[in-house]
């Protein structure tokens, strides 16, 4: 026997499968319409959205949540400013609909087309943040899929009025609502059973903490794109240009260390260790840096007076998310491959060399979404990299690697015109 | 603790890892020379390789399993024949790593490359057929994969002698060993323990019965490529030229029932049906297909004579893989296309009409691998498609959708090369 619950979410589910058929035949022109009214509807609305977000806020004060989260949570007229331009920004992009992907004439004269239509029904799970309930359904519609929201319980109320802005504008273009649907219901069991749903929901996308997505990639029974941590490792190679080196790690470890694609970890060719590592290393406790070092980290730093604390093996295996390095030195380009293929989480890797065999055999051998030469990791970003927009960066090999923009929402058909062709 | 079996799994999972970033870098060349050996040795050891599948045969026998199982278990000289004709075929196809799949250069002068790599290691699970084992490891070898084989424990003998011909190809071309992998330990548990290993296998692609899929797909912690069922269905438009619509319909339904891109469901639009359908069920009978349809099929069989029992709810989500087909009329474009959303897997579909309009609306709407005009759903497949070979068809949408051919075991990572860009 189904439960309430059990039916309640299996109808919603069916509703976005029957509203992505319809979704998916809408022109470019269509689609771009609702997210200039909802861009639209978010101005006009301000006010109301930042007073139910208010409501969240100091709920979650009285729950004596903490300030990072609250953080998290909190909507200003600036935020509200850069969902409006995020959404513009949306509108801006390609269609990712309808590429020919592939053509040709088969020798018994079919026609073969293969071409980009979207992937129907996405489940999209978040904690804290309110704006990604407008960024994953303006990412969405724009790629002409159905969504189901499910948003942490804390920002029920921001979300709540975030989605009724979406269904206005879905309704004002005689959309069905049920293309954008908001899982209002705060039971975790709520969760389990959309995991199950795989008869209606094409792809789970969690954005969160380990956790989360680790709870439900092992639960669920719909495929899932990951974006799990980032362990990500810079190599300075002997032949580096220390100078280079010196800024980019700077700049990978400490512009902004809570992002998935900043540096964890420093791997330093032992040739150049006792030159390089002193000034980097004072420069990284300038900037309020913790530093973790191997027994030959730990040796050069002594020599320089510079106080740095032994590292252990569980170092080289965590996301910091914050001013914390694990250093390592190695003794060739191949040690540095092989212990960054066994330490880090496939995210975003860099070497700085200058000898381009050397980049060339780094990147060949480094299993990783993006391999960097002379530059920084936090470069791993889907506007940076010219998508436009993201709805995060998977650390899966199937389907999406790296920043899942608009084009990793969409999956192809084959279309085949025959004029009575048999198998023979 | 971890048991035997456990570190024993855990260990050749590892082994594959390890050996995957070698055989990665490996050139076009090197992983051709491979496969031209591995067709050799199977020339040389035909009549050791027939021996040993007549041990398998034997037993199967014995065990009374039956002749289906037996017919698809044996080896024949003619299907070693076809077997190296395989991996011929494979060698001439081109090299799916390392193509360019974007190039651009970033506002900040960063070069950005996409380039197609492997996705490192694959589990493949299957059942009786033997020659899995060649075709499956070759696709891998030419993709750049490593892979683990696992095939059924009936097939053991005649497994173990092609895996040991690819070992002792490998090893002439001195490529390590672990690059394939068969897994001889006849125990289920270790099938689950390999499903367990998402941190050194990418990929597990399943090949057998719609049980052994769900149960991989609902146990795996590694994503799954999954070739489900195809409940295939062609619909026959009012505008449809019936000449046309019933050969096609004949060869979709009888030309090879028991594959999955086979036609399972007749729908017809009722305009035309009462002219149809007397003729097309009357030749499927000669065929010797059994037909359940609904009322108004009844009714018309009855007028014409023709015995035909009435189609129950099931017979719609049934894939028959035999001389049997569920017939629906409907009274609409939409009422078909509805239908077929409802009942199909998504697998191959069809529509018969002569109105370009019509057929635009069909391949439009309809949520498939491959949609066909005027032709017979039993296309959909890798060497009709042109893409030279293929490991099955996925009914996924994520990653490969239809047929599996090279590039769908591959991925990409993206190269940056910079010269000391900074995050601002």
């Amino acid at each position: 026997m189904q439960s309430k619950l059990q039916k309640e979410i299996e109808k919603l589910a069916k509703q976005a499968r029957d509203a992505s058929y319809k979704l998916a035949t809408l022109s470019i022109e269509q689609r771009n319409k609702v997210l200039s009214e909802i861009a639209l509807l978010l101005d006009k609305n301000r006010s109301q959205i930042l007073e139910e977000n208010k409501k969240d806020i100091e709920a979650a004060k009285k729950n004596k949540l903490s300030a990072a989260f609250i953080d998290r949570l909190t909507l200003t007229d600036n935020y509200v400013d850069s969902m409006i331009s995020g959404v513009k920004q949306i509108i801006a992009l390609d269609d990712p609909l309808n590429r020919i992907l592939e053509e040709r004439t088969l020798k018994n004269a079919l026609l073969l087309k293969k071409v980009s239509v979207p992937l129907g029904v996405i489940l999209m799970i978040y904690e804290s943040r309110p704006n990604v309930t407008i960024d994953a359904a303006s990412l969405a519609l724009k790629s002409g899929n159905s969504i189901i929201l499910r948003g942490g319980s804390d920002a029920l109320n921001s979300n709540k009025i975030l989605a009724g802005i979406i269904t206005a504008a879905l309704e004002k273009l005689r959309i069905h609502k049920n293309t954008v649907q908001l899982v209002t219901n705060p039971d975790r069991e709520a969760v389990n059973i959309l995991l199950e749903q795989e008869k209606y929901i094409d792809v789970v996308i969690p954005r969160g903490g380990y956790g989360l997505i680790k709870a439900i990639a092992e639960h669920s029974k719909i495929p899932v794109i990951k974006h799990y941590q980032g362990i990500c490792h810079t190599y300075v190679d002997d032949e580096a240009d220390l100078a280079l080196a010196e800024k980019v790690c700077l700049n990978a470890k400490c512009q902004r260390p809570g992002t998935c694609n900043a540096m964890e970890c420093l791997v330093v060719n032992e040739k150049i260790a006792g030159k390089f590592l002193p000034t980097l290393l004072k420069r990284y406790q300038d900037e309020g840096v913790k530093i973790f070092g191997d027994e030959k980290t730990l040796e050069i730093a002594e020599k320089h007076s510079l106080e740095i604390e032994r590292a252990r093996e569980e170092h080289y295996d965590t996301e910091f998310l914050d001013l914390i390095i694990a250093v390592k030195v190695v003794d060739s380009l191949q040690e540095a491959i092989d212990f960054i293929n066994a330490h880090s989480t496939k995210h975003s890797e860099a070497i700085i060399s200058k000898n381009q065999k050397k980049i060339k055999e780094f990147m060949d051998n480094i299993d990783a979404s993006a391999v960097f030469a002379n530059t920084s990791t936090r470069f791993n970003d889907g506007f940076e990299f010219g998508l436009g927009a993201e709805i995060g960066i998977s650390t899966d090999k199937l389907h999406a690697r790296g920043p899942v923009g608009l084009k990793e929402l969409t999956t192809y058909k084959y279309l085949v015109f025959g004029n009575g062709q048999l198998r023979a």
